[in-house]
């Protein structure tokens, strides 16, 4: 049983102004090759630096810029389908690679994860910016942001935002992308669910869903599920599609967990995925892969998306401006056993 | 094209001050609930500050108290094996828990991911703690964190480190369980391939595989790839090992990604997995999962270690002394085809 101490008392600007019988000025434009100062002081203050360990104070000198080079990503999906089972999702996908990219221009990335309950403690986080990843139109985070003036972008356009930068995360060409390949698939009858929340993804999946059925005079069925339900809200919304529509024979389920809750509603009811009805989501993560039948999905290139999120807070946060939306590369299919014909 | 503003002018104490006739330590107490502020004064102190809409600055708050409530996970895994193609890995399996633990104690959680070449950034991060990921004996990260009298916990211990507190992975255990799974399995050549950087797990392997030659008069055959070359490093060490000693049936290689690339070497040599020769490896990850055939892997119990680093590293920081180590649910056997009798 060992303890460290938290933190050793570190010495000061003034001890190492004592040492080397200077002001403290003269130690911090000395270390800091700010003005002048004579170069004999100089190596006499840089010594009795080195002598004390002393190191400037990261905390002091970002109280004097006004930065504290960190950034937060944030998640506003539920903890039941960004956190729990699923958590090797798409949040800790784009963390990983937004944190490479923060940290390869000197920014620290801050996780906030989804909370089991109430709102995330963000008043607490000493940050500059943050990315918000598919804020509804209500997101009490992004208010909360941009209340203090920091800098937000958005992962995914923000419904009635028409301020905050973001990245387009195509959620047109996403929904078009799974519906066109059901339709090639054999499916005639096609049902779309998406979740309750005011997302910029479902608004355009909606969209998209109403010029594909128009064009091919479908009659469009809309299920909409509580996304706080997780698997077993997607399980539910499916039993009641099946109830109802017992002819459907292809479902778009946009979150991976409602299409996972919506393969065991089709099992329960003694039907087949993908004989009697092929189902597709839209994140190929590790739910989409892990599930029986394999679900078809959609590369989103999230790397991509990431990096251009954390370049375009860096333009924003630099002043520079920067544009308010940029494109990442367009979606992809992954075609897997759900959905083959 | 539009432009937010990075951080609007924001009201001071002394605007509060001004406003409310008071001084500006008058303000800070009112506000904070300090020293005796009468109760009329305090009312007006806090109305001005609603008008002006004042929020106190967390990071002259945290330069007061001497706490920055940001603690930093750290990987001390190349990139080759931690980040990239796996980045769904390990790390961000910790991290995703991680975040979420420290976010209940009030602690932001910085990720600090692998980068490509060369240190980590770490001087710029203005954090209380952290937590690093299997550090080897000679970790810069550790020493740099530990010169700045920073809190560090190891999540499994660092080599020759009699100070750092550190969650117990069970390394000895781990590495019981998968070369007696191979036993059982019917391996009677059972060969161990591990990394070559000094890291705990590994000391940990070589005493538990010598203990376990010993016992059934097998002769130890190890063999060692650098983890900076990823499965390159572990194809070409097998392909080595298959060469050296063609009658192999087992193989322990520790790395996920190493066991994928000897997957490669024994197909590329004829041979099959698990009838000619059977593969197990430690971490229970997308590439296990995901390798063909499926790997055996053990349940490390990695959201139990997280948290469990998390609340180690809160009581230091905290002053309360705390343990030296603690130690989370033993590890547990995930059977998969490619060790399969």
């Amino acid at each position: 049983m060992q303890s460290i101490a938290p933190a050793k008392p570190r010495p000061t600007i003034s001890d190492v102004a004592r040492l080397a019988g200077v002001s403290p000025t003269t130690v911090s434009h000395a270390l800091n090759d700010k003005g002048y100062v004579d170069p004999q002081t100089r190596e006499r203050v840089k010594e009795a630096a080195r002598t004390l360990g002393y190191r400037p104070s990261v905390r002091a000198q970002r109280l004097r810029t006004g930065e504290a080079h960190t950034i937060a990503l944030v998640s506003s999906m539920p903890f039941e389908i960004a956190g729990g089972a699923s958590r090797l999702g798409f949040l800790m996908e784009v963390a990983a690679v937004a944190a490479s990219a923060a940290l390869t221009r000197g920014l620290a990335l801050v996780l906030v994860p989804p909370v089991m309950a109430g709102r995330l403690p963000l008043e607490q986080l000493d940050i500059d910016g943050a990315i918000v990843i598919e804020p509804t139109a209500d997101d009490a985070n992004v208010a909360h942001l941009q209340e203090r003036g920091l800098a937000v972008v958005c992962l995914g356009r923000q419904p009635g935002n028409d301020v905050a930068p973001y990245v387009d995360i195509h959620s047109s060409a996403t929904s078009e992308l799974l519906l066109n390949h059901l339709h090639e698939q054999g499916s005639t009858k096609i049902a779309l669910l998406i979740g309750a929340q005011a997302r910029n993804s479902y608004i355009e999946a909606r969209e998209a869903y109403a010029r594909f059925c128009a064009a091919r005079g479908m009659t469009p069925v809309i299920a909409v599920a509580d996304e706080s339900g997780g698997e077993d809200a997607g399980r539910d919304a499916c039993a009641a599609l099946l109830s109802a529509h017992p002819d459907l024979d292809g479902l778009c389920a946009l979150v991976d967990a409602f299409a996972v809750g919506a393969v065991q509603a089709i099992a329960q009811r003694g039907k087949h995925v993908p004989d009697d009805i092929k189902i597709v989501t839209r994140y190929d993560g590790v739910r989409a892969r892990a599930c029986r039948p394999p679900l078809t999905a959609v590369d989103m290139h999230l790397e991509d998306m990431a990096s251009q999120a954390v370049e375009l807070l860096f333009a924003h946060l630099a002043g520079k401006g920067g544009a308010r939306t940029v494109a990442p590369a367009l979606p992809e299919l992954v075609i897997r056993e759900s959905s083959r014909a």
